[in-house]
């Protein structure tokens, strides 16, 4: 074997280790400010929904001393159930953060277990900001290296390679040395999973929330004295061969300091598969521009991303979780209803589409177009064609959503929820994170009042 | 997609639902029992190892109500922190039993998830014992799905499958309808994780302790209404294809309720990779019958089956973890001490090995032997080739430890980590546990005096 020091998860572990908040330019600084504003928007929405009932009725009972929030409720958990659950709330209708190039959600898990434990641990706003980046800096360079193939192969790609930001977050936060954060990521790698048979259900949550925990135990395991393989990720049977059919292993690695994953992560106005978002648009448009009713669409013709095809051709879906990555569905609600937002998403929505009739839908690939691009023909009963172009989907990296509208998210799913805490506050406390003395004062405005 | 009930994951689960202890034979029951008082020899043998401290000492805090117990300790938790503990110890060795057919050892997260919740739940001895062959059976078969493929690949069996049987045992214990069951196997497939690269370090430990913890969960998860895919298993994105380039679907259902997977279990008389066990025998007859010792050898060469070479082919290892899948390291001890117990795979006895010197051991890939077949030939400093021939370890199935050497490793495990606790009085417990009617009082005994 290699020297470890040599290998790309021990430069990665040690580049972590060392990570200060002064080595991290202010502009990846915002965009992480960005990320939390948006992540805690999701986690607001999402924190009411059945799965998330079922797992706080369930894990409840092996909850320690409950020193740790929930968002958007009053009951509280031990670190490892507040990771849990605030990753699978975040995460539930997958409205957080898409890393394009990999299409990860890579905050969920991220400050899941990070918020989780600065809560207990009392730690300043500073840390916290400093190991957010620092997590999600891992969990994306580790899906650069196994990307596209595992995604593709149909591994949930946020849960598995959300464990390690999850482990790289904490371990930050905890200041692990470079050994000990090495072999935080051997804990993270032995205990990576997920899968893409699960989207559109509740057992995707259940792998998203089991990163979160088990990233935060990976880096409390690692600090006390927990040891794993010298080449989690790079060695013969390690992470990235058995994952992939083609490593990139220089994604650990390359451009590490200068080149910041977190910038190319996007925002979600649609709680959609964010192969969805460029289909909305142009429904959008139609229904705007050319007052298109769904009644009057004899079949839909779109080219797109392969992935779009593979993973939102359901024309025969019948909940709200399924509902959102259909593409069918998503054409039909926005054809009726003129908008995209989370009750457009839900049972009762679906069962409207059901009823309504979702209209015919044939995919072309187009490999040469991103995820954000599409090109979609109507075509009416009454014989006439409308077409519409979508060089770049809300939202993504070309259209991003604005500050602003990244706040609007942020009370749109506190609304949505019901949430009665005070969100101009939470807000605020999020663009200053850094200024905070205990971070803890922030995540307990997101579980709002006793 | 086909009707669900049609689907092998489906139908599994409808078997495990509807199981009685009246439906399986009492020559299976049997072997059950045996199974069980070898699965408590090891995880008395392992409960004093660095990495069940390191794991107690992390997952502590992170317990609720301690109402179950920790075996070897005075130390209690809530059923997922013994279910995580005691499945580390159990298999922390690789001492533990062993299904040929696919090198998973079954039992470690079976009966750590079961008697973790079966205390908490006051739970009688028969439904233990029926839950106990409803786990293995399920982890089998899938392993068997996915074999050979799956674990040459580098998956960490043990790990991956086990959740499935963690999930099945608890869910034949609670009594989940078909339906549950269904989905307490997609909760189980959604944490299916672990890599044989973390073999020979804590870090493999970690994975069977989560696959315990993570089945139990799985289990009562899905009785409080967590759902998943439909074919969790069998569906494009399942499990088995993503784990497997060679599915054999037919495995998981073929013959059941007539072929029992617990039958083909075997136990091991040294604490080493299952690979190891025919060289350790080999040795032990050199150094008996010729008198051989480590100084005379100059080298050794070794046809076996592949999977001796591609496991065990480590000269250089430098713990007694490392130790027990070292063919090198096991030679050496074997032949300097003339035994095999728990003590000659310590950091100890490796060091002892590296300062006498490890033989040179060539491997001759012989793919028509089974595991438990090699013929070893060890070549003298004076010139001498002593050859033996080892058709079956023992340990293996065509030469099954008894029932008493059973009972004498459950003494041996006892004894080696200065257990205080009445093994006879668990011995005889275990070989009766259809007759308890509250199995607490059975694994308590496993605990020891406080």
């Amino acid at each position: 074997m290699a020297n470890s020091s040599s290998l790309p998860e021990a430069e990665l572990a040690a580049f972590v280790a060392g990570l200060r908040i002064e080595d991290i330019p202010q502009p990846v600084l915002h965009q992480a400010k960005r990320s939390l504003v948006n992540i805690f928007a999701t986690a607001l929405g999402g924190c009411r929904q059945p799965a998330i009932e079922v797992a706080l009725t369930t894990l409840s009972p092996f909850s320690g001393p409950a020193n740790a929030s929930v968002v958007g409720r009053s009951q509280r958990g031990d670190a490892a159930l507040a990771a849990f659950v605030n990753a699978m709330s975040a995460n539930i209708f997958d409205f957080d953060d898409t890393h394009e190039a990999t299409i990860i959600h890579p905050a969920a898990t991220v400050f899941a277990s990070l918020f989780a434990h600065a809560e207990a641990a009392r730690a300043p706003g500073a840390a916290v900001l400093r190991a957010f980046v620092a997590g999600g800096e891992v969990e994306c360079r580790i899906g650069n290296a196994i990307s596209p193939s595992h995604y593709a192969r149909g591994w949930h790609i946020t849960s598995t390679c959300g464990v390690f930001g999850a482990a790289a977050a904490v371990g930050s936060l905890i200041r692990l040395s470079p050994h000990q954060m090495l072999h935080a990521f051997s804990a993270a790698a032995v205990q990576s999973s997920g899968l893409v048979e699960a989207l559109g259900t509740m057992a995707k949550s259940l792998s998203v929330g089991g990163a979160a925990r088990n990233g935060l135990l990976s880096a409390l395991l690692a600090k006390n004295g927990l040891t794993g393989p010298q080449a989690p990720l790079c060695g013969q049977h390690g992470l990235l061969r058995l994952h992939s059919d083609g490593v990139r292993v220089e994604a650990l690695t390359g451009r590490l300091g200068a080149l910041w994953e977190i910038g190319e992560n996007t925002y979600k106005p649609y709680p959609v598969g964010v192969v969805v978002n460029p289909v909305i648009d142009a429904c959008l448009q139609l229904r705007e521009r050319d007052r298109l009713s769904l009644a009057e669409v004899a079949s839909i013709e779109i080219s797109g991303h392969p992935l779009l095809r593979q993973r939102t051709d359901r024309p025969d879906i019948a909940t709200g979780r399924e509902g959102q990555v259909s593409a069918q569905h998503a054409i039909a609600i926005v054809l009726l209803r003129g908008r995209a937002g989370l009750e457009e998403f839900s049972d009762q929505a679906v069962a409207e589409t059901l009823a309504a009739g979702r209209p015919r839908v044939r995919f072309q690939d187009d490999p040469s177009r991103d995820i954000a691009s599409i090109a979609l023909t109507a075509r009416t009963r009454d014989g006439r064609e409308l077409a519409v172009t979508i060089p770049a989907a809300l939202g993504s990296r070309k259209q991003p959503l604005s500050d602003a509208q990244l706040e609007a998210k942020l009370f749109e799913g506190a609304r949505f929820s019901g949430f009665r805490g005070e969100v101009r506050r939470l807000a605020d406390a999020l663009w200053r994170l850094e200024e905070a003395e205990d971070a803890s004062q922030v995540i307990r405005l997101a579980a709002g009042p006793a």
